[in-house]
């Protein structure tokens, strides 16, 4: 993020405590969702995956859990204002129907590559679209823009503490459903999900490992966590359109202190883990949501024999772009 | 059914009391699936729908419950012998995986039109396939050849009141876990499920309406129904593969009893529905298991205002064939 967009210094990260109070917040407008099982997928991995369904949440994505949190945790005068962000499409959605559950405005920017299911989403729960290009530096120009034309609230898709403190409530309730695992598994994209999957992992203990899941074609979470310093200005190249953000001066820090790895899978692996999902669990899940599930079967010595919580984050997929997608996978 | 292949008198039909002994014979064995709701789909509907999602059942569709109590309910002199059935598809897969839990042999006659995904599931569950026609003639002589040679058990798919309980056992767990449905719905072909659902819905009272869903092109049990006589010899045409046989002589009788109407569909109304449930609701459900949220659409004079449950009976679909298939309904 530049100056323009953030400029107040970075805030302080959540902790277990905002996880909890977030819970508690979201609990009248989020659903708690399932977590499902697979034998078949099961004996594939070598392990015991329980999957949160995060792509059975409202607006089909976890997001909602972080835009909630934030956007009811808004002052009166700050909901008068209305609401900004950006967001290549969920994060979008997510703003949009908390700001109307909350009565607000949503004004969301948004790449012009974004899938039209998303966009449609957005529009649909009442939110304005305003198109950007697909790199960081237009987002945030962008953004800014919108921010001083709106005078609105700016609910950042990761780099703010309440929504990472919302996206970990669904790790929360994971935990609860499978009170044995030993493994956490999320994507990572500008890493809120992976942030605050990680807190509540770690909330009451650190004996959980906590991996995260990013495609070779927008791999800079996997290389800054290497090299220590957050890389930025990479131009993405993935299936996965809900994956091309980079870390935030927010969540770096914190997936550096709580990350075990960052594992990495190419877009075929991730397509062919997604077909696996819509045949053997009858789940519509959208490709950056099976990264995880693609990362398990790509790096199994991390999980043999474990019980492994994987968050499928999303199924928002353009139905009439499956017939490209699959051919992907052969 | 022809004497041939149900060579004894029909049997008498199953009560509440076998319906909550399959709950119990099954508990092992299936999954409780869970009931979903979607806020964008009441709205749709104008009523308040629950989802029994037997989709996410075992071998992908309801068809496990009444194969799981059919075969946990053999005799060892039964067992010995192996398992013999007739079967569009789900049916097959689910006497397969029954049947290898339970440590014996299963044979299914499947017409040649079956989508190539049930057939891969019988065999991945070491389930033996024998090709027949699609008309119910062929079925029934090739399924009473197998069983001559073999000395094999007959799990009939739905003429069956072993197979009838376990089907009601979706219905059982929708009303605990919904307590105050007024409407349940299902798709009805050989009337196994619609029967299992209405005994179930009824066994402590009859305060709850039972409906039927099934595509026009296939509408024998809409007639049968309408006529009293339970007709016999069509060839159906439509998009639901699940939904091509005809009532038996054991479930037209409970049919005629507690079902209130047959409610018709046609494909395009079907697969819109489909792509409802995919779109909105993130779940794999293939046409068959579409039929009843069609009906409710289509025929909203029934439904309006009341607390609805629909059975989501399957989700075995081909992903290969999907773009013909959503390219029906424009």
């Amino acid at each position: 993020m530049n100056d323009s967009t953030h400029p107040a210094p970075t805030p302080a990260p959540p902790g277990f405590d905002d996880v909890l109070a977030a819970a508690a917040r979201i609990a009248p407008h989020a659903h708690a969702t399932p977590v499902l099982r697979s034998r078949v997928l099961d004996a594939l991995a070598g392990c015991e995956l329980h999957f949160k369904c995060e792509n059975l949440q409202r607006g089909g994505a976890f997001k909602f859990r972080g835009a909630c949190n934030a956007i009811f945790s808004l002052g009166e005068e700050e909901v008068a204002r209305g609401v900004v962000t950006q967001s290549s499409g969920n994060h979008g959605g997510a703003v949009a129907l908390a700001s109307r559950l909350r009565g607000t405005r949503a004004t969301v920017v948004a790449p012009r590559s974004t899938p039209k299911v998303k966009l449609a989403a957005i529009e649909s729960y009442g939110g304005r679209v305003v198109p950007c290009d697909t790199t960081q530096a237009s987002r945030d120009e962008i953004t800014a823009q919108v921010l001083a034309e709106t005078g609105g609230v700016l609910v950042h898709p990761f780099n703010d503490p309440r929504v990472i403190a919302g996206q970990g409530t669904a790790t929360l309730e994971l935990l609860c459903s499978a009170p044995g695992i030993d493994a956490v598994i999320a994507p990572v994209s500008g890493g809120g999900l992976l942030s605050g999957s990680a807190i509540a992992a770690h909330g009451r203990g650190r004996d959980i490992d906590v991996f995260g899941a990013e495609p070779i074609g927008a791999r800079d979470a996997h290389d800054s966590l290497r090299s220590g310093e957050r890389i930025t200005g990479r131009v993405a190249d993935t299936v996965c359109d809900g994956l091309r953000a980079e870390l935030g001066t927010l969540t770096f820090p914190i997936l550096r202190e709580h990350v075990r790895e960052i594992l990495l899978v190419d877009d075929a692996q991730v397509v062919a883990a997604m077909r696996l999902l819509w045949e053997r669990m009858k789940l519509v899940v959208e490709p950056s949501g099976a990264v995880p599930l693609a990362a398990v079967l790509a790096h199994p010595q991390h999980f043999a024999g474990r019980r492994v919580g994987i968050i499928l984050s999303g199924g928002n997929v353009d139905l009439d772009a499956l017939p490209a997608l699959f051919g992907r996978s052969g």
